[in-house]
């Protein structure tokens, strides 16, 4: 088995997109008065319209729009439960570029450089280019490239998410591995040929609620990047 | 002026193509019995099949190809000029890949480490993504993605490919900035709103070859990457 490149979900498995979002809205916002927000079910209301989002695209719907511009829409979508109103529109802009402040879980960093020695990493992620270059800075990700749904022109669990992030390498898909704390994920990326690698992100959605263990076949299962590059021997 | 984003060109800009192309040929053609090649005039002619195969994209005449796609083509075309002939398949696809292998200029990689720290640094090249990878991991360069013709489904100087570099940031073309050697590179971007840097390479065709100025107007002019740091305040 020769991996030459590993194509890594985002948000969840290498992103802790909820506690984020939870600061950075808050940062904004507790300012400007709205000081009652359960910062954490904010979070999470937002993200709850990620996927129906990207429904829309995926079932041809509407066009390919980058996942900024399906996160300004949710946006405004969940507002109104939260009794916030009359935001200016810097405010909007602002909190729709807290995506762009993610912090990584503590093991990415670490575990992408070991990784990078021996394969080349790319994000294959549904966020949108500026969005995973803003992480990447944020965190050091020493991606090799950023490829994903922007480069495919739509979302995951599409199957051309995944294979057009093999062709741009020139690799067939059996040479690519997709990391991903979701087993759906995993699940669509195996049956494009893909090898799979599942790594346990229990807190992903508060504590003890994401996967700690695939719920589907994979090559490896792991309990962190630097847990997936020790068995990958390195 | 707040330029956000440095986007560069590649070939005779960072990357020494010529002596690279020269060594890498030769070592692979030389043990078999092929030792009476000039290797450097060898990299020249395949080098000048380079803007007439992308012509045939930019005119319509053929869909857009990887520029790998390209090479390959171009090197079938000057094999016969050089008396080489009955190459194995495996021969042709390793001298293909010594664009993969070129080597950078000494100021390339510690100049954009500094001018990193600032601003967001892609390749706008016309080469693909696979090879862009493979020339930045031998020669540890930063990138924060890899941009340009893959990206855009069409080759420099087209205007989509200097747009669609700008959009993947989401950054407006005058908050950008295009880096070449090459004048007539920094003339298209500046027409697309981008402003520009010209780095003298003078010795990219030979020594005494290349431009140790621009031709056109331009936003700076270095002598090197490091140079356009240090003008840059970095």
């Amino acid at each position: 088995m020769a991996v030459e490149a590993l194509f890594f979900d985002v948000f969840g498995t290498l992103a802790d997109w909820r506690t984020s979002i939870a600061r950075e809205t808050k940062a904004i916002l507790s300012p400007l008065g709205h000081d009652k927000v359960d910062w954490l079910a904010f979070a999470d209301a937002w993200r709850g319209e990620y996927q129906p989002g990207m429904e829309e695209v995926r079932s041809g719907k509407i066009p390919f729009s980058k996942l900024d511009v399906l996160h300004r829409r949710n946006l405004e979508r969940i507002l109104p439960r939260f009794n916030l109103k009359g935001l200016s529109e810097d405010t909007l802009r602002n909190l729709n570029l807290a995506w762009h402040r993610l912090d990584t879980w503590p093991d990415v960093a670490p575990g992408l450089v070991r990784l990078k020695k021996r394969m080349r990493l790319a994000p294959v992620s549904n966020g949108n280019i500026s969005l995973m270059v803003d992480i990447a800075r944020r965190n050091a990700l020493p991606w090799d490239a950023i490829l994903g749904a922007e480069i495919a022109g739509d979302y995951k669990p599409k199957p051309r998410v995944y294979l057009s992030a093999a062709a741009a390498f020139d690799l067939d898909p059996g040479d690519c591995m997709m990391v991903a704390a979701h087993s759906n994920d995993l699940k669509a990326a195996a049956a494009q040929g893909l090898r799979t690698a599942h790594i346990a992100r229990p807190n992903e959605h508060g504590p003890n609620t994401g996967e700690s263990a695939p719920k589907v076949p994979t090559d490896y299962a792991a309990k962190s990047l630097e847990d997936l590059a020790t068995q990958l021997g390195l």
